[in-house]
């Protein structure tokens, strides 16, 4: 966490997104502390969700990530709700739940429940649709325009959606999504789709430009909904994370502003 | 193909769906004798499309293929429309043209001059919707509502669409886009969705049961909207091609029953 906060000071990046894992392995009260030592925003907490089995530890679970996210400052609560019940990433298919719609009805409910809490504390439920590859095992929500069908159903400043170039650059219908959504985009992700593949999909992001996505078009759309918060760059890759910190810094902070900030 | 035709017959099954490049290892004059001497209809041949590039020579190479589906009796010929141009599938990214827009226009652009022409030999244009995780190398087409999108602006006896159970369970709009579809359904495929996804994706394709797809309602709004031609089962999977060809069709014959018949 510190070498990450440093990294951002060093480079001149003013906001950095967190995930829950890290702040539980710094504390969070220190983490607090660091981010605000630093002089950053923190752009959003990652993640919240988990929401399709229906069970109330996950509401807790989820309650106690609005909790973090108050406590940091971040606008936002990314929330990635889940995969069918029964199935884990990475491991063999055991017993699921093949119900897909009531999967998606159980997210529904959670977030009913979920949202008024999240409002009382000025953080906002960020809804991320991820890429249907994903449908199975992280996400039974894999489309802007279903994001925003569940998103409102709640007051704007309670539930607002993501965009994350990695999962709608496919979508033909992602510009009149993302126009629609106006003032529900509660985070703009960027990254690239890489190609191929590799074996863990998790993985298959790259830095911008490295992949397949034109970034003018999104980002343009993005920018006339109105959004004008942190965009957040964020690159799950092996070959990244075993890079050099600063010179990752210094290539993203580049491919950045050619391909993104241009746009 | 004399294996394969001899294989559907011995198990009861009516209709057989074709590959081209089988058809012309085995030879045109050939394959029509070898079906039709052994009473079974071809439901479809696979493939045409790869006309994101817009270069004449794959309009020449579609035209073939409608004249081959011609040859066979083949109701349909689907169409999987090619990727970003550039993008070679299993291969390290090169030079790759990141306009998906253009590359979409261009699809719709060769079907104003495939479908007339396909029309008049009494073949129809079956526009098979990819997984959106082949959108970069395979398919620009990610939605059965984009597809039908496509497909409307064209009398309904020269371009429908395919519904392949892989491509399309997670989309949250797939029940209402299948009833929409109606008569322009040209092919039913299923075959389910392995988890975790092999190294190659294209190989994720598993015998109904075997992954997480939920056979029932997709089956039964494609019954609803009315189709009642051949289903396909179409499996690529490394597994399922070493293994015993009885013993994979004893095992989809029994699976298909169980999972998809009943509905």
């Amino acid at each position: 966490m510190a070498e990450a906060v440093d990294g951002c000071v060093r480079h001149g990046v003013e906001a950095i997104g967190l995930w829950r894992q890290d702040v539980a392995a710094q504390g969070l009260d220190e983490t607090v502390k660091l981010v605000t030592d630093a002089g950053l925003r923190v752009s959003s907490l990652c993640r919240g969700g988990f929401l399709t089995s229906g069970d109330a530890a996950a509401l807790d679970d989820n309650r106690r990530a609005i909790d973090e996210a108050a406590a940091l400052g971040a606008p936002c609560l990314v929330m990635v709700v889940g995969g069918l019940p029964g199935v884990v990433p990475a491991e063999p298919l055991g017993a699921v739940d093949r119900d897909l719609a009531g999967a998606r009805e159980r997210v529904a409910e959670a977030l009913a429940v979920l949202a008024p809490y999240a409002g009382e504390r000025g953080v906002r439920l960020a809804l991320e649709p991820l890429h249907p590859m994903y449908c199975a095992d992280r996400a039974v929500l894999s489309t802007l325009g279903q994001a925003l069908d569940l998103a409102e159903r709640h007051p704007v400043e309670q539930v607002g959606v993501v965009v994350d170039t990695f999962h709608v650059w496919w979508d033909p219908q992602v510009l009149e999504q993302i126009a629609r959504a106006g003032e529900r985009i509660a985070s703009y992700q960027v990254c690239d789709f890489l190609h191929p593949l590799p074996q863990d999909v998790l993985l298959g992001r790259g830095v911008m430009g490295d992949g397949v996505i034109d970034f003018a078009p999104l980002t343009a759309a993005v920018a006339a909904a109105g959004y004008a918060g942190d965009i957040e760059v964020e690159i799950f890759n092996a070959d990244v994370w075993a890079a050099d910190p600063d010179e990752v810094l210094a290539r993203v902070k580049a491919r950045f502003g050619e391909l993104v900030e241009s746009a």
